[in-house]
């Protein structure tokens, strides 16, 4: 109960906390085989390597990092972040093109802090990162879904929203998106950047998950289509060096960095000079991309291993194939309620989250959300041995 | 310049990032004195320590600390952190009222997003922290100065504008005050505690600096006295371990802390395990005292240094006598321009902060804050007799 006198804030009202963070709590079950989170395997967490750069960082350059950093970033990491990205990417970058975030998910919480007005449109796929769906209701925006095929959001149906409804910000995972692990065609991603600036929108481009692709040929981002600085682009070191370390980067027009450093100020002031020294080591000497080629056969295993368990689902089943990322969507026959099923999944031992929250409109209860890289092989083959068994049983 | 189309948010009107983070930037001028700035002395931070500790925890507890982690803190960190609030202080606390944040300027963002409402009012002291300020504006709070005097906010002009304004929050830094180094009476504490129950009104206690005591005996916090859970209290290990690993915590109502905490998954998701993860092994294994014991008299005799020279200012110089903290804050007499002396002082080589910056209300040009902790004692007996020169002058 809150004191006396106190009340929540309007922005609060029918916010009640990510589904997913509430069902990680019942996750401390023992022996629980959970397909829900997002979490990196922890076989692909370079813990001792990380161990030696951190002592490292703090005995060669330990007084400016345990000091006050600046907003703006720990000036090696941005160096090495700059290295990399030019490296990777076609688009330019400049220093003050670049943010270090405390994760990429706070780059949308200072977008919204910077750029939007309570009320205003938030243009979001349908179904998206319900993480980042609960941020932008907190700053009152409006979501509106735009239609989706296999491959990504559908031109036609995105220009036809855009004109009615006049969004702020189109929020987009174009890559092994979260929750479908669909990747945006490739001949969809110039005329988004087109839209956004014949529109006057910013696209955000959430890209966590580019690196882990395990079949088919490398995409360019939205912003390296974006010659009108309409595309904001978000990366992040989460899912291929460590989630629980926190640094995500945004790439964008040095006014929208500017400002967005503003609203970082007063949040954190800046993100951990540790953690931005430590991936500037990372960086710095050549680990990365060797980290990356060892984890993904691994996580390829375990995508493969799911679609393979997947094929014995009952009839009507319907799933995505995706050819990167940490998810796979699941559509059960119509008729089955997969958060009405969660609780009996979870008696069982396995865990999954049940696809509605990830739907700005609700429903599609038929719907769920598997995550194959946190689990061993055996665990997939046991769990979805388990799920196939419940699932037939509440469709018979 | 923005892109075409897109404009800044309203709360972001007559924002323009904190001044002193812009005087920060000014100071890359080689071998400048700097008395601008709240940085603890590099002397004072523990990095050969923290680079054994880190790699200690990274390779026992690695996975865990790599991985996703709860907004609610790193299990072994909420252990210690309640092990230490408990010897340190009286209030009851349980893991329900601790929630971490990424150093507690965190906290004020988060109270406001959970709490306040645009145009809803919050007192705070006069002059006060200009960084929560700015916080605190573009959450577009009306800020309402509260009189005080050398011993910290006065009740009765407490009480009559609390009854004029009806306000969300109280924000105050009762101990070793930024900018002014003042400390709030001891038998001003509990009758705060008292109003904000009696009113319904949250008293946000804001307390970084209180262990570094260099003289006198430690007050109880206000939260101390709180029995209706009106007193937020904010700690941090900034000024006693390290600011660039950005480690704050909340103590709070269970409610206030749940609510605080679904805010903060939508900013950062959770604090950097490795950071808590540090600090839990520092408190654990018992050498904050001994630290903190071990920069104390360092810390004592800057500030005494800085308070000799201050008494052979130009006759009619006013300052704060300080028993603890970082800052000494200064009055020359009217007439005198401390934002306008600040770019001669610089090109002399020191520099401070323009008091101005932190009165909600403007005006008292006349100030400025001094920071101690950072410079030797050398460069305080050579920046003051160079202030000491300047304003001479600029009073004549």
């Amino acid at each position: 109960m809150l004191p006396s006198g106190v009340t929540y804030a309007e922005r609060f009202n029918g916010i009640s906390g990510s589904a997913i963070r509430a069902i990680f709590k019942v996750l401390t079950k023992p022996g629980i085989i959970s397909f829900a989170g997002g979490n990196p395997s922890n076989d692909a967490l370079p813990n001792e390597v990380c161990a030696e750069l951190s002592r490292e960082a703090l005995l060669s350059d330990g007084k400016r990092i345990l000091q006050y950093g600046a907003t703006e970033g720990y000036p090696p990491f941005l160096e090495s972040l700059l290295a990399y990205l030019r490296q990777n990417y076609r688009f330019p970058v400049e220093k003050e093109n670049v943010l270090p975030l405390s994760g990429s998910t706070q780059g949308i919480d200072l977008l919204c802090k910077a750029f939007t007005n309570p009320g205003d449109t938030v243009l979001v796929e349908s179904p998206t990162f319900l993480g980042n769906m609960q941020t932008l209701r907190i700053y009152q925006q409006h979501l509106v879904p735009v239609e989706s095929d296999e491959q990504g959001v559908l031109l036609g149906a995105l220009e036809n929203t855009v004109k009615q409804t006049h969004p702020k910000l189109l929020y987009i995972i174009p890559t092994f998106q979260n929750p479908t692990g669909r990747t945006l065609a490739s001949e969809r991603r110039e005329p988004i950047a087109r839209m956004a600036e014949k529109y006057g929108f910013l696209a955000v481009e959430d890209d966590p998950y580019r690196d882990l692709r395990y079949a088919g040929a490398f995409l360019p981002p939205i912003k390296e289509y974006d010659h009108s600085d309409h595309v904001v682009y978000m990366g992040s070191f989460s899912k291929i060096i460590s989630p629980g370390m926190r640094l995500g980067y945004m790439v964008a027009n040095a006014d929208i960095i500017a400002k967005c450093a503003i609203g970082k100020q007063s949040s954190d002031l800046h993100t951990s000079n540790l953690t931005q020294a430590m991936v500037d080591l990372y960086l710095r000497r050549g680990l990365l991309a060797p980290h990356i080629a060892e984890i993904l056969p691994g996580y390829r295993d375990k995508l493969n291993a799911m679609l393979s368990e997947l094929e014995t689902f009952p009839e009507g089943t319907r799933y995505t194939r995706p050819e990167g990322g940490l998810f796979i969507f699941v559509a059960m026959p119509e008729g089955f309620n997969a958060g009405d099923v969660f609780k009996d999944a979870v008696e069982r031992g396995v865990a999954y989250v049940p696809g509605t929250s990830f739907y700005p409109e609700g429903g599609h209860e038929n719907t769920l959300r598997l995550n194959f890289s946190n689990s061993t092989l055996a665990q997939i083959h046991t769990g979805m041995g388990i799920l196939r068994e419940l699932f037939t049983s509440k469709l018979s």
